[in-house]
């Protein structure tokens, strides 16, 4: 976005009860809109964030000619619990018996979501759910909890249930974030930054693939070689963070299972065949932890799914794909033929 | 190996130079012989060892029936420099000026190596390098640094030169280490339990396939759940490993290029074209790091070097693999052929 941020905007929610039980007297949904509600509130997008960022950083994709249109969508920016704008460990007490934080769940997410949704803005229907990785668990999930409330999914580089390997990969960097001196078992006493530093390092590898580094295209983006581009992107993107919302946002991805909740008690199958509204399930033929294999295979449990794919070096992070001019087209377009369906 | 181990052996080498530039007044090669060398000793192969294991957590696959006969060969174990049984971190003392470890190649391991087997066992040309990971990466030194003295290579799941991308996977490895409290930026003044801990999950998440874990191997290895097989696995098997010793072993492995010396000045197509052994450069079709695409390219820049690839979920392990019988037979018949030629 060339043109400045519209203002952020806060939703409240009283005694708002999260799926792991806990009670919040007061929850705040953050969110940011652009563009305007048409008259028949028919052109309503809902776009959540994904992992350690704010809406505003991943605003760039919305825009005249970009991926999500302003001139002709309302498109509702929403931050998810835990990632420091909405409602997060950064701002909350602990529970006094456990001295921890509540776990936000993605049912959490897309509870307040709806209800921000319906009632400030009397959407009865959204005319898409967009998200990417996390966002597209959200978008998913949106679709899968008020199937009657969403037209069309589009989610990139996300699935409907967090992989094995998924989890083992952010059991790592939670495991290197606290093996950090300031954390002391049960919180951090003092900005991790080494831990946090580490976090960045390992999430370079997974990220984007090998054939990403094989190229070089570090250096289209001008890095002089990996080392600083490491320390230039890589450490700075997590150092900024709050850590106690990192772990709060690597709980609510190693548990995302659109079935584990009283609707579906587990069932996968019953979960994705509950969504009706029409779907693009669009992986990335590289993405190195939401496999293309897996989303493909989700895709086709999904009654009105389609699974599509882009094919690049860009890695998961082809489907936000800020600097990868293809794959941004790609998803574009795709993105303008589902909603002209 | 049901029967025991023969007994751990030494050779020491005096002054010797690294390449690094140090010199060592007396370095240790640790090393263990299985079977006999025949009358015309043309029946040698060398075993050098992969990344954080001694010989004997990795002598499982010598054994008649078995990848490498001792029956028929006699086999040379080679602890690598740095992983605590041959000269490493843990028995040497610091550079006075700089405060560190002197650094080890791969160049300097097969230099000690070759001069084991040419001193100590009067052996002019080996029948076999064969090697796993940082193992294949010293088979290969072997052949293009002594191409006179080696009639094959075995390497599997490893490559001539560290990939930029496994560069960055090694490097995330490495700051998780170092985020523990017991590094003080120059050394370790404890033992880092905790990034120790970190690694072995780190390190889980790259070292298997996606696929394993979407099968749930693990559970086919006897562990109840993926969080369960972490903390009895992966963590213990770097828990009990020499800290320093491991940053030693991920130095040389980041800093590893066959090229990367006064004999061929970084010129890799040169190293490559200076093999005259029969190479069978073996990948694992998941491996995550020592990707089949790379190491395709490089058997193509072998004068006689024969691309062969794993149909595995086992990833990078395929290539030591305890516990993945498809993949032994595999290895075991690939070797037998090429050892037959």
């Amino acid at each position: 976005m060339a043109s400045p941020l519209p203002p952020l905007q806060t939703f409240q929610l009283n005694d708002f009860r999260l799926q792991c039980g806990a009670t919040l007297p007061e929850a705040t949904l953050a969110y940011r809109t652009h563009g305007a509600l048409n008259a028949d509130r028919s052109n309503a997008i809902v776009y959540p964030t994904s992992f350690a960022v704010t809406d505003a950083d991943v605003a760039w994709l919305i825009g005249p000619g970009r991926i999500l249109d302003p001139e002709r969508y309302f498109i509702v920016a929403l931050n998810m619990f835990g990632a420091g704008v909405s409602t997060s460990p950064s701002d909350m007490a602990r529970d006094p018996g456990t001295g921890r934080f509540p776990s936000f769940s993605h049912v959490d997410n897309v509870t307040a979501q709806h209800a921000l949704m319906t009632e400030r803005f009397g959407v009865d229907r959204l005319a898409l759910a967009y998200g990417w990785s996390m966002g597209a668990q959200q978008a998913l999930h949106w679709a899968a909890l008020f199937p009657h409330r969403v037209e069309r999914v589009f989610a990139v580089c996300g699935a409907a249930r967090t992989s094995v390997h998924n989890w083992v990969f952010l059991d790592g960097v939670r495991a290197a974030l606290t093996a950090d001196p300031a954390w002391d078992g049960a919180r951090f006493t003092a900005h991790p930054e080494r831990g946090l530093r580490a976090m960045g390092r390992i999430y370079a590898g997974w990220a984007f693939s090998q054939s990403f580094y094989r190229e070089r295209a570090f250096e289209r983006l001008g890095h002089a070689d990996v080392e600083s581009y490491l320390a230039a992107v890589w450490e700075p993107n997590f150092l900024r963070r709050d850590p106690h919302n990192l772990l709060s946002l690597i709980d609510t991805w190693q548990r995302c299972d659109i079935s584990a909740n009283d609707v579906f008690g587990g069932d996968l199958d019953r979960a994705l065949g509950a969504i009706t509204a029409r779907v693009v399930h669009m992986a990335a033929d590289t993405d190195l932890y939401f496999r293309a294999r897996d989303i493909r295979a989700e895709a086709g449990r999904i009654p009105n799914g389609e699974y599509a794919e882009l094919r690049t070096v860009w890695g998961h992070r082809a489907g936000n794909p800020d600097g990868s001019p293809g794959d941004e087209a790609a998803i574009r377009d795709a993105v303008e033929r589902l909603l002209a369906r």
